[in-house]
């Protein structure tokens, strides 16, 4: 193929290790200018492709972008914007084509989760049918660890490493005034659908009566009675108790426990907040004194506290996404394959967008308890090397140096609008 | 005096940086041992001592006591019992004179607030009275930094680089997304009486259309009105607005937001949580998608992120109290004077705790700016020093390797119990 520009857009939640991935795909790119012309990145995601609002990254310095590698968030922006079936929307994609046939895109690289795995695939069909040449990539990222095939998701790590210190330095602190203070800590953690993040807080337990004590994971509907009964005891036990909660967590009938309770003085239900609800029952039920914690965004942009290994292979799906294209590569997505868990050993793979699309990797039941309650062995086998290693950021005036994009646009040559 | 033994206590809520304070007690009066003995620690604070519950830290090895420099939390308990009035409770501080003297402690550090301060001056008092040889040192520690005569005080800068750093990283966060998805994002801080942590939150804003770009202040009356409009006003100009706020966040009647608004239900009030009445607001009253979080215990305990500056503070304070104490002084606290701003320059100097006891330093008006919905480059002059440097515990397995002391109890000599 001639020399021709790429398109890198960041899909969906940001993460703390997305741009490492973007810095990544563009330090690549300008070691391949006999392949690659320019790197322009969607404002805003896929909007910005489609409403021909391009951002030259050319623009920024080397400096810049390798200050990228240790920014949070998503530096171009992200949405949540999901292309619907090729048929049912011929128009958006026949407009992509369109806009990157005006920029002389030749490399399409799109680095999100499930949805934006299914969008470069249906693009990379697209293509073909209207016979233009473009090499479709897509690059995994998700906090939720819910992609298929690979072994992990950039971006999980770090958030894992996050809330396990979090919960283990909050149980320190409920450890020493719990016999005439707190008794039981609640954290809540993010994961709607998958205890992937509710898991890795179980990491910080260690050993015998270290924090956390007990986790309630959305795939375990919330038996309460069994759950106060088990608090009950860990604090007879323990002195203390200290919880991780996934945000999805369920009643029994499959409703959300954090939309079935509090009401404010309008009797509008409370959007959010499972760890409030929870410390309500502690306390009306067992009358213990409590803390909760919702870490919300914090836990998904704590840059400060990434893991190395997840830094790394952020870096390293980036990386080969730009070297799979190279060498004419498309519908296909990079992946984290391991090789070995001690010691923990990991390469690079590629898996075919068509398989990886829509599809889902939720927690295996043995990586839960037989009670529920907690974390296996197997599953600390998995999580553990996740979150190994630590990967600081600069620092200015005692906070994290992190950097700020001029995100210049790209002239638009087309004159069409395009309404999203 | 001939060589006696020293009790040293925690007192109040924890911090990141208490245990460096209790390190820096033992490591040197484990060098001045021709002038004390042992070194025992009251088992859950000042409780240990009146029921004879006293922790023998010599059991402790060096390399132990080492690691309680890294480690959050109180290690020996702490707890909240305020000593009352000498007259009006002359039987408590009778009792503390009679379990020193079973003991042969000459030496009392209570490590602590302004309560502390308070009691270790009364101490100071009785045992005069009583005609009991004993030194009595109080060391400075609060997140709330309200301590009198203190230029601040040691576990604040931790907490202050903790939300700074935190409300920068969800900047970055929400900032990536604001087009399409969450508009306004809310951080709720500890301080319910001061807003020290919650100007912190404002070192984040270092440039214009930084984050956050609002803080609700403890001792500025909340005026919904003129909020939703500074709101409104924010999105339009940046698309988006991150808000830092009290959990001390108080209505014009003077009362509390907190505890004004949800209810569960059965119609219970729900207690703490101003971010999510906050974030209701917003969406109620403007339409706009947000996220809120609450740090809670999170963000003093947050060993991980810990202030170098206030590390180094908290060592240096533990380490003059002993110093002073084996020279004699008695009723006096070590305290952290700042020789100049820039560049930064602090020693340690002594106040009496009679100066101490139950002052409290208040946040200046001129910190916080004419519209009360941020700090000024003056309150930014005092803060910003206190951030400075990385002081990173070990690692182990990808989290932090915090200590738990084995806690020893010395054998009881006494055959009184005391109620407390």
């Amino acid at each position: 193929m001639a020399k021709k520009n790429a398109f890198y857009a960041q899909s969906g939640g940001v993460t703390a290790t997305l741009n490492t991935t973007a810095c990544a795909v563009i330090e690549t790119a300008r070691r391949h200018k006999s392949k690659i012309g320019k790197v322009y990145a969607g404002r805003d995601g896929i909007i910005g492709a489609l409403t021909e609002d391009l951002i030259d990254t050319s623009k920024e310095s080397a400096a810049t972008i390798r200050a990228l590698r240790y920014t949070p968030g998503g530096a171009f922006g992200s949405c949540r914007y999901k292309l619907k079936g090729l048929e049912e929307n011929r128009a958006q994609y026949e407009r992509l084509i369109e806009v990157f046939k005006a920029h002389d895109i030749g490399y399409f690289f799109y680095n999100g989760g499930n949805d934006s795995a299914d969008t470069s695939y249906k693009v990379s069909q697209i293509a073909q049918k209207l016979g233009y040449p473009l090499i479709c990539i897509g690059i995994p990222k998700t906090v939720d660890n819910d992609l298929a095939l690979t072994d992990c998701c950039p971006g999980f790590g770090s958030v894992a490493k996050y809330v396990a210190t979090s919960i283990r330095e909050a149980g320190y602190d409920v450890a020493s005034m719990a016999r005439t203070s707190t008794r039981v800590f609640i954290l809540e953690v993010m994961g709607r659908h998958a205890g992937w993040i509710t898991a890795a807080c179980g990491l910080a337990a260690e050993q015998e009566g270290d924090a956390p004590h007990l986790l309630l994971f959305p795939e375990i509907p919330f038996d309460q009675d069994r759950f106060l009964a088990k608090v009950g005891e860990i604090v007879k036990q323990h002195g203390y108790c200290a919880i991780g909660v996934s945000e999805g967590l369920r009643r029994p009938d499959g409703k959300f426990v954090s939309e079935s309770g509090l009401r404010d003085a309008f009797g509008h239900a409370q959007l959010g907040g499972v760890a409030p609800l929870i410390a309500q029952l502690v306390r009306d039920q067992l009358k213990l004194k409590y803390h909760w914690a919702v870490a919300d965004y914090l836990q998904r942009s704590a840059r400060h506290i990434a893991s190395k290994t997840d830094a790394l292979q952020s870096y390293a799906v980036g990386k080969a996404a730009v070297e799979l294209a190279v060498k004419g590569r498309s519908g296909v997505m990079p992946i984290i394959v391991r090789k070995s868990s001690k010691p923990y050993q990991w390469t690079i793979g590629v898996a075919e967008l068509k398989d990886i699309a829509n599809a889902e990797k939720i927690m295996p039941r043995d990586y839960i308890t037989e009670d529920g309650f907690h974390i296996t062995a197997k599953c600390r086998q998995y999580l553990e090397p996740l979150v190994r290693g630590e990967d600081y950021p600069p620092y200015r005036n005692g906070l994290p140096a992190y950097v700020k994009l001029k995100n210049l646009a790209v002239p638009k040559k087309l004159n069409t609008e395009f309404k999203i």
